[in-house]
């Protein structure tokens, strides 16, 4: 994998070029991508000529390669959503995270596979770690992307578990943050109380390296003295769902954590957080159907099935269960916020367990839906795995506007299970 | 001006067919639309097949001809956002409220004028009720569109006071809703905290119509007995800095109102909401400079000063300022709650006073730009006029999610005055 953070030091200490970057990671492409199929479109020709701009070795990206979810609106590339229906679709402007990345000096090399509009229809790409397996979704080509070495960096977004699930099974860090942190303005809407940009890298330290550059916030946690933090841990249903795998991952990470001093207690989810949970699908589903209303009435018969049902289901919600749903979030983020009073963080799986065989699905939301709901920042730790080799990631729920606690509370685990 | 109601129940009776309705709105812009320019573009033809069709009759808008501010996209017209860079562009989708207007019966005559990115810049359109008059803005050709009869309903959108401003100016009822309520997506975005989407009608009955057969809510208050409201005047500054004429308007709303039955009592604001005041400026500022990112680095050359300097300014605003900026907003919309616990209406000027001479400037904000950041229902009522004859439009501000209830108010204050 391309660590962000070390190339932009040794890019900054004259070591690399920003094009030396690019040619490793077009070194990995040449070798893998026809395995792995991570990108919706590759220019690797205008990445080269932007790499070479003298101005961006006054950036804080330096010229390092980046790849976008090919949700993300560019003027330059090709923009699909994954569907048919935007074959070839050129937006007129870039979204705004894809103007904030440039400024940074991320140089894109292309767009990454997405699901059909980020929801459950798989694309072509194929986990690095076995093509057998799903990358997860619905940011398949960003997660596998960074995981064989691609890019430095890639965008993502979250609807349901779209970010932190993908990453899980790719092996990879990926970031969500507090909803509403980075702009989806420019980013295909499917629910707009949902929908929340996110971003993967190598690992904890790099995905916050990358946020901090591209949103100017304090977010960077290498070079700080990590605090050991207040974990809690679910044990009570749905959590223990999770693979035999995956909850030893979880407990393996609690361990070291305790282990390095962190406080470990278990904690339970109020009533209010079980009925939020259902809520999603109702927030989900109402605003899906009025996000792609025009794709339904002009293009039916080019949305898969899975995209028709989900606008279909919606017609159920009216307007009054709608608003309850809306109404029992407001309650469960309260209800969150009395519950991480006394932790900093709570820590959970970020997937049932590895990554499924199989390409037809990319796997389940159960462990993330509740936390886009909510929106509090997670982080999904790469660096465990199961029996069989495939990686497990173990997931940071942070609080509410408290993304740096979230990320060093991340990076803490990170480094104790690296001991 | 095309009542909506009237002219619906009429389509329903059997006296008049969409055609017919068509027919008359096509008359006025035959007469008017030089003079007024309230189009971006017009399509009559494309109009009259719509009209034609069966499936109108059980349609709740009956074929009802409406125009769609041009931030709204349509794939099958123009969409121009008020801004050369766009000359021409063809979005490949319909805005969410746009499919929402089509399935709920209305038909697209076309799309109007706009100011620039709904900002400052203004369009071509002239004010129906005195052409050397501006028609107030974002909203332009929306509101003027209706007050010339060109249109029964029409869409707006409001970041700082682009739909209640221009109602006022030109005399028809404008509706901005609680935030959020009807969606923004294909909106074009210049601030995802502060863009509300609206509505414009002949009268306050018209536009709770619209809005009702639009959202599928309970929002219609024709037929209905009206309660007298509670009413809260503001009569500390900055408030009475409106003009005689318009600090009159609001006098005889309140006399007509207390005559009817109406509790009316002067409120103060409580500090937190002048401080609001000033955060409007830094959210919308630092959201538009990232929304925009993409128009100001690509097409700078084509940006008109006003929207140039609203994203250069917004470099001095830091995550942090804008942080502060959001909790600021926090804040005031828990006190703005407390306040309304005892009223059911705050009673406004819409704007400074009428439609100023001269169209290099669509007027001020300054009445409206609080309660778009606070997200409450807003309706501008028609009815009164200034001494020279030009419309005033008195406004009503509700709770945050009673949108019914500040629309019956409206309607009640409206009846009064007609008494």
């Amino acid at each position: 994998m391309l660590s962000a953070l070390d190339l932009a030091r040794r890019i900054e200490a004259g070591e690399l070029t920003p094009v030396q970057v690019l040619d490793r990671a077009a070194e990995a492409i040449a070798q893998r991508e026809a395995e792995v199929g991570a990108f919706a479109t590759l220019d690797l020709d205008a990445a080269r000529k932007a790499a070479q701009a003298p101005a961006l070795k006054d950036t804080l990206l330096r010229g390092l390669p980046v790849g976008l979810k090919d949700i993300f609106d560019t003027a330059d590339l090709p923009t699909e959503y994954g569907s048919p229906i935007y074959k070839g679709h050129r937006p007129a402007g870039d979204a705004a995270l894809v103007s904030m990345i440039r400024r940074a000096g991320g140089v894109t090399i292309g767009k990454t596979v997405t699901t059909e509009f980020a929801h459950q229809h798989p694309g072509r790409t194929r986990n690095p770690h076995n093509p057998a397996h799903t990358p997860g979704g619905s940011s398949s080509g960003s997660a596998a992307g960074v995981a064989a070495g691609f890019m430095a960096i890639a965008t993502g977004s979250q609807t349901g578990g779209s970010v932190i699930r993908p990453a899980s099974y790719c092996g990879v860090a990926g970031f969500k943050p507090s909803f509403g942190l980075l702009p989806t303005v420019g980013m295909k809407c499917v629910s707009w109380h949902l929908d929340t940009a996110g971003l993967f890298a190598a690992g904890v330290a790099d995905v916050a390296f990358a946020a901090a550059a591209i949103s100017g916030r304090d977010l960077r946690v290498d070079g700080r003295t990590l605090a050991a933090p207040r974990i809690g841990i679910l044990r009570t249903p749905p959590w223990p769902e999770a693979s035999p795998d995956m909850n030893g991952a979880v407990e393996i990470a609690a361990r070291a954590a305790a282990k390095a001093g962190a406080r470990v207690s278990d904690i339970t989810l109020p009533p209010s957080l079980a009925e939020a949970f259902k809520a999603h699908g109702t927030i989900h589903g109402y605003e899906a159907a009025r996000s792609l209303g025009s794709e339904y009435e002009r293009h039916r018969g080019q949305l898969s099935k899975s995209i028709a049902e989900l606008i279909e289901n919606a017609q159920a919600f009216t307007p009054a269960i709608y608003d309850d749903a809306r109404r029992t979030t407001s309650r469960a983020r309260a209800a969150l916020a009395e519950l991480m009073s006394g932790i900093d963080v709570i820590l959970s799986p970020s997937a049932p367990g590895a990554a499924p065989q199989g390409l037809n699905s990319t796997g389940s939301s159960t462990f993330n839906r509740l936390w886009t709901l909510m929106g509090p920042p997670c982080v999904s730790i790469p660096g465990l795995a199961d029996r069989s080799g495939l990686p497990l990631g173990v997931q940071v729920i942070g609080r509410f506007g408290g993304d740096r606690a979230a990320l060093e509370a991340a990076m803490f685990v990170e480094v104790v299970l690296a001991l």
